[in-house]
């Protein structure tokens, strides 16, 4: 199902402008080439407008905004918008300060969002105006099992019906949304989680996904949540004896570069609901 | 003797707060993750102060500062400090200008660090207001050697002392001290030196150290000063041929991942005086 | 030929001050390290010009530039060239937005540089005012190919005579010349695209070769493009199954490191038109 997707990925090579934090960036970048499409990353407001309409998809991520950033991130936004680009939302940390959340919030009512990507708590404090989130993490308390699962999806889709974009929530089960289906994601492993911006990195990769599907947004942010998780698996199957978080944050990015079509199909593991 | 300190690292998982350089960030990040603690990196000056309430820790690193990240620095050490929050300096190139200079003075003088670790240059720099800083590298001049040992321990208890902190210098002979006692650790090499950013590393993995261990500053300071430099060890005995230092990098962070409470305990080379 | 200049890097460990993007900085950094030479990054305009000054090299990069940052460039370069100081300019993206072009060219205007380093699309766009830029990567239609050599050694001179420094463009084919002589060289990797910003840890190689070799910019200059290939080609023989660009970013640096100036000698492709 998915490999036409990712083929189309290498195919198009599209530009993705990223407006997104100075933790993982260089991981976005690098990840977004190892998927077959070509980043750029800009962020003052005088060249946003300007570089994003050379792009097919925008990311956003405000994992370390400020107010000069978020006035380029809502002037980049806009301007995507007006000219039909796919738009990432990446609400890092939404919960953990009022600048976050309220920045999210000011993002969503500006900018008609194709996807947002983000744990569990961002997404409920996107949704519900308060969550947990425990810094950057999503707080244990929230998060989808397959005991709350059916409970889960319901809230997703619901969020993905009043946002009318994608919600990709991520997590031990990831669930990806448009308001009507809903897949169910069980690629990944725990130890993802010991590794700054494998979120961001799977934010900038849906943006690279959606811009090169642009008939079926779903499917694509479904597809880019799958390689992201199965790189997971695939990059721990490579660790060795004294291989650490570091040698894993590598070794995914490599499974994603070798990653084809084919072993994504083979390897996803989702169920439709 | 430090087994117990590493343990409560990974046991109580604390958020650090991290005003940081956008050279090494992403390291200081994973280095974080890899010893147990979790960060979290927030400059703005709207949120720094929300931000630094949910963190158990607060790590100012002054390696790239400009004017809006310096006030957010003081910002956040205010308000940590009021909360009786655990924070660390590390005044990155001190020395090398006035503004850093002026800087790390200006935060020493509003702000009562826990514990202030840079190199023997930076460190002389605060104490003596001047030092032969070259760029962020120490100057050979200054550094530690067995042959001024008793001089510089005496030196770093009295700026211990004068600071109402710990002082951690690193450099081929690491001094930690409290002003009263001083250890003495020999732990690293010299090949850490060819890789950017050990040293923030170090400061941000001391943030959660001492996070973890609100009892005893001092000790839980030389452990996380023994683990950097024993990571340096275990990381290099893993150099294959053709490997350099980015490959090092990655090694290093890596330990720290694997690194136990026991082979901590085993692997520490130290003194007190 | 360029044994010297590079056993003069390591001799001389030349001190580079970078005005560099949030991307790539990391690699840049280690990159300056591995060769030999010490980075460091400051980019407040209050101090811009004192780092300078004690620095030999000042390597300035546009990748992500802002207001900020432009303005400290200015002040930077200005300061550097004062002190008869070796100044890169790597302008990221120009011709992809306003802000781009018009700042390469404003810093072009107010600057003497020693080096400007670009892909073809980046240099010709400062060279005619126009370039047909994909972002930050040059256009297919621009490439320096064994078609189009003769006239594209010509174009090279001239954008060289006419900024009276050298001139570096990179690509499958890379062009070094001062106006009067042409190196061209074929080393490097298709493969290297693939990874963001081995032309920015070029860029800050570059400054580290010339300020190490005042004398003979040009061949220093020709020295680190040669070194920058040949290690993409010596990290390539190193890739094992399941490597990917990540993997090819820590080999390609680790290959720097452990370059000789006779490894260098032996594996340097070029010719002098």
């Amino acid at each position: 199902m998915f490999k036409k997707t990712f083929d189309n990925v290498r195919k198009s090579c599209p530009l993705v402008h990223n407006i997104t934090n100075y933790v993982t960036v260089n991981d976005v970048a690098n990840v977004i080439l190892a998927c077959g499409a070509s980043p750029i990353m800009a962020d003052d407001r005088t060249e946003v407008e300007e570089i994003t309409s050379i792009c097919s998809a925008l990311n956003i991520n405000i994992g370390t905004l400020n107010e000069r950033t978020i006035e380029s991130m809502l002037l980049a936004g806009k301007k995507a918008q007006s000219l039909g680009h796919k738009i990432v939302l990446d609400p890092v940390g939404a919960g953990a300060s009022a600048l976050r959340t309220n920045t999210a919030k000011e993002l969503i009512q500006n900018i008609q969002f194709s996807v947002i990507r983000g744990n569990i708590s961002e997404i409920k404090t996107i949704a519900l105006g308060n969550g947990t989130t425990k810094g950057v993490d999503a707080d244990i308390s929230d998060a989808v099992t397959e005991d709350n699962l059916e409970k889960s999806v319901a809230f997703v889709k619901e969020v993905a019906q009043k946002n009318k974009c994608v919600v990709a929530v991520t997590g031990a089960i990831d669930l990806v949304s448009d308001g009507t289906k809903c897949f169910v994601i069980r690629n990944g492993r725990a130890e993802m989680g010991k590794i700054t911006g494998t979120g961001c990195q799977l934010s900038g990769m849906t943006a690279a996904f959606i811009a090169a599907n642009p008939d079926d947004t779903l499917t694509a942010s479904a597809a880019a949540v799958c390689a992201m998780g199965l790189a997971g698996e695939l990059a721990w199957k490579k660790m060795a004896d004294g291989d650490g978080n570091s040698t894993y944050r590598n070794r995914i990015i490599d499974a994603i570069c070798n990653m084809t079509g084919d072993t994504l199909d083979e390897g996803a593991k989702y169920e439709i609901k």
